[in-house]
């Protein structure tokens, strides 16, 4: 307990809960640390899918990010108008639950579960690769590295979200800082130098090779820059009063934040025609660092800065997997085991899955980034798609002022997402995407059954106010191993609540002699009550007891409670519980497994 | 149940205990193939220690194997012996434990145990080597195929003695033949065309570095093919009647077996000259059957037999492991579980911690039989010191006819069987017998702390039996969740086994107006239950619960038995139990840890 309070710290009452929300600038760095650190990866996502096909062809990175960002703008406007509508959270769960049947909302919550340990796996991968693009040394290190970061994040959530802010928020900045310091010192030399002669010029003609199919595949890599930004909108309650102003703002913030970093990197990447390594080490981020910094002080600044914010990326999914799980365990599709929080009022449920299927996929993918990204994306588009529908059907039943505009901008961004799934399902099927096409649908599945069963245990324990309380008489059934103090405890407990002829004590002997000897110690200790023996063949004592209790039941019917009272021995020490109770253990399993026999367990305390 | 049946047989009866019991022609194979095969490798192990010192220096295993065929001797006699006082059996534990105090009788049994381990490792790992000596591709397989080999025994033993015998009488009678028929043909040869010249002559002067502690150390090695002499007299309980006559008439005949096979073998290997190979394959013994047949089909059969063999050598381990354990375990030394027959009379729990244990040593050593080795021995060799010296003990009490030469006899054997514990454990400590003189004293700690726990729980339970029983009033406790079926039935049962104002309902709330609700829900209902409410500002029910039992215990005194009454749910599918129970669970230990209270449980059925 003591060791449990330190690491974890006090327990928070309830009431402690709204003290635990965010103010905005605590929100921005938790909440963004996914989607700002995805512009880490994003460039270079784009880059790989291009760079087969000459260098010209990378020039093609622009449009494409252009675009990207065009979309990362409508999911903004977007998720604006979804915080407005569901400030209770949930994001696109909330929005399918009001707007369709559960079916889509458990799709888009499937959806986003996948997603968010994906999040934690590539994040945590991707930071130990900025590490090692500094240090190559420790490139054998790779998997143990990264489930350490997921292990440290998931330990720093269980001691709860306030501690949890304080310690995020300034790596985030840090990272912010450290790009913008990058940007800027682009842009300088630019205004000084001249644009460098080495960037990639807007090609004359399309490169051979370059077709749609491969900028569509380009554009949907790209398209991991933008995973994490509805994280905001689904932690809406996280943020402290005015929520919803608060949320907006922040996700506002954050659109603008991600817009410079990304754009601006990918025209970095391009004025050095930077080619993206083979084995992804040195990642495309530091062989631009090290283009404009060398390997200064300011070149290490950018790899630590770029590989501390992507562990803290996992931080957004370790807010959002537990929340979200808990909201759909409330309503019932998953188990409630999620909705319960811990000492520290954190999700401690959620957290420990969370950690254990991402560490799962970590070791599983030998903690290869551009193995587990064909994964990603699919998820976190699906939601979208999902949720923006919800908002297209949402405008056109309540009709707002200006909802046609309304419906234009939520329709596109509905569209383009959707676009971004299919091309993701297509060009990655045979990569890995199939897994998630078929680990959605075995998700929304259980949490089907898992809410049929929730619901049919409702059902079964509803019961009538009005009708009146039923009494049978008791009728108990005590197995005696031998005459000693635990037969003895068993045998008061009985006569305390039942009288005697309601009573029979059952010895199951495993020699003959031996039965009639305790026969007559029976006889001799002179209680009376009625004991039967059996002696079984067999050596099986749980065998003969419970076609005995067959037998009893059978034959007292209806109108008696059949109650076994077994003996358990409480050792003082764990090891000798090795020494005892195993035949007790497995005669409690078949007694419950048993209809309408009450089991009492009277506890017989060893003090040595 | 059915697959059991089929696996496993069906359950025998106690009384088919007697027809378990072995005539003769089948004691011999299964007690003694651990002792015959030993000269698989017993002649090997003598030739390693001579290795490095020349050709002439082999010829030294002459002579070695010859005091150790006298050891031999003095071993079955003194053995023979042993029947006669011990017609029981348990062996070394037996003679030791009436002769000396409980720690010389569990230093014997705990050698033992640790020696029948490592005989199913070493028997079973140098079974694969006689494979693997003739088929060579098969070395990458060594550790699967000596794991598969030690299962397949552990499943024969599970189905009983008797199929046991049957299965294993052939191939040890196999193997004898083999083993003769290469004898034969090699006293042919030296008929026929006399001593082959390459056959190492006696040196005229003792070779460079042959001295006396490199001749002891070849004698301590050989000494690992006296192991498994002691199983007869072990297992004496196994023979049929007439029991000590057939045991006596069986250890001879393994002795007179094992005198010429081992003898033989040296013979043949002087005769060709044959240096044991440094990686062990071939083996020594593959190397005389070559050079006799060739790769014949006789080569093969050699081969073939003597893997079979050292195979079934580990049903020796599988007989004694089990039947001592179970003889200490009724003693009080070792759990309860070892002294418990199972359906098909076998000793299970043995059975299967010996499989457990030596999988592990095979595992851990890479199935290297020249490692295990030097583990080997020590343990049968101070279990033979600890079994003679008690011998030569009883013959000086009891003062037979010709006591003297009995004590003779013993005495030798006691010293001869602790020279070779100390040569052994000198000689090859930090070869890793420091592991069993470490492992050894452990063991007998661990089973004298579970006797003086046997004991101290007799103790305990012991009672008077003209003590009147005490009756106390029953207080209930009982946890309500809501109001629904589950409680009512929990409420059911208190109000059957104790009036109305012994019982209080206790209903923990998450929340203040929640709390109100059920009250007002509880004086709707109208059921003359006292309840009592806590809201739970840090979320937990056990916390509140536990502290208010307390209290009621408190206040009650002596004159209440306090019964807490737990509702269960049963739940149809296995499944759905991850959905339950969770709090329950942690209840209900947490109360078994408590003094003094009685714990009720109230199934509830799930039909769906």
């Amino acid at each position: 307990m003591k060791i449990k309070h330190f690491l974890f710290g006090r327990p928070l009452s309830t009431e402690a809960l709204q003290d635990e929300r965010m103010p905005k600038w605590m929100a921005l760095p938790i909440l963004s640390s996914d989607a700002l650190s995805s512009v880490a990866y994003g460039t270079e996502s784009i880059l790989i899918a291009l760079v087969s096909y000459g260098v010209a062809a990378r020039w093609f990175s622009l449009p494409i990010a252009l675009v990207i960002v065009l979309l990362l703008f409508t999911l903004i406007i977007s998720y604006r108008q979804v915080i407005n509508g569901y400030p209770k959270g949930g994001g696109a769960y909330a929005v399918a639950k009001e707007n369709f049947n559960p079916l889509l909302a458990l799709v888009a919550c499937a959806a986003l579960l996948v997603d968010y340990t994906l999040t934690v796996a590539v994040s945590s991968t991707a930071g130990v690769a900025a590490i090692t693009s500094a240090f190559p040394q420790l490139v054998p290190w790779n998997v143990v590295l990264s489930v350490l970061g997921v292990l440290l994040v998931a330990f720093i959530n269980m001691r709860g979200l306030r501690e949890a802010g304080t310690i995020f928020a300034f790596p985030t900045y840090f990272f912010i800082l450290n790009i913008f310091v990058l940007l800027i010192a682009g842009l300088f030399q630019v205004l000084m130098h001249g644009v460098p002669s080495a960037s990639i010029p807007m090609p004359a003609h399309i490169p051979q090779g370059v077709t749609l199919y491969v900028l569509l595949r380009a554009f949907s890599s790209g398209c991991s820059a933008l995973t994490g930004v509805e994280a905001v909108s689904n932690a809406t309650p996280a943020f402290r009063d005015p929520t919803v102003k608060n949320a907006k703002g922040t996700l506002l913030y954050l659109g603008i934040l991600l817009f410079i970093m990304f754009l601006g990197i990918t025209l970095l990447a391009n004025m050095y025609a930077i080619a993206p390594s083979p084995t992804g080490n040195p990642t495309v981020l530091a062989q631009v660092a090290a283009h404009l910094f060398g390997h200064s002080w300011l070149f290490y600044s950018v790899q630590f800065s770029t590989a501390l914010v992507l562990f803290l990326a996992t931080n957004t999914a370790f807010s959002g997997f537990p929340l979200l799980a808990s909201i759909v365990a409330q309503d019932g599709y998953m188990p409630r085991q999620f909705s319960a929080r811990g000492d520290r009022l954190s999700l401690n449920f959620g957290i420990i899955v969370l950690s254990l299927m991402s560490i799962l996929l970590i070791v599983g993918f030998n903690a290869k980034t551009d193995a587990l990204v064909p994964l990603y994306a699919i998820g976190v588009f699906l939601s979208f798609t999902i949720a923006q529908t919800g908002m297209v059907k949402k405008w056109m039943k309540e009709m707002p002022a200006g909802w046609r505009a309304k419906v234009f901008i939520n329709g596109l961004g509905a569209i383009m997402s959707f676009s971004v799934v299919i091309i993701s399902l297509v060009e990655k099927f045979s990569a890995g995407a199939w897994t998630i096409a078929i680990i959605i649908p075995v998700l929304v599945w259980v949490m089907f059954k898992i809410k049929h069963h929730y619901a049919s245990v409702a059902r079964q324990l509803k019961m009538d106010i009005d009708e009146p309380l039923t009494l049978k008489r008791t009728l108990m059934i005590v197995p005696v191993g031998g005459i000693n103090r635990v037969v003895r405890n068993s045998l008061e407990y009985a006569l305390e609540s039942s009288p005697a002829e309601q009573i029979v004590a059952f010895h199951v002997a495993l020699n003959k002699e031996e039965e009639e000897k305790f026969k007559e110690k029976w006889k001799a200790w002179d209680i009376d009550i009625r004991l039967e023996t059996f002696y079984s063949r067999y050596r099986s004592i749980k065998g003969p007891l419970l076609r005995f209790i067959d037998q009893v039941q059978r034959r007292a019917g209806d109108k008696f409670e059949i109650t076994v009272v077994l003996p358990i021995f409480i050792t003082r020490k764990r090891w000798q519980r090795a020494l005892h109770n195993q035949s007790a253990y497995f005669i409690e399993r078949a007694l419950l497994r048993r209809k309408d026999i009450i089991l009492v367990k009277v506890p017989f305390h060893l003090h040595s």
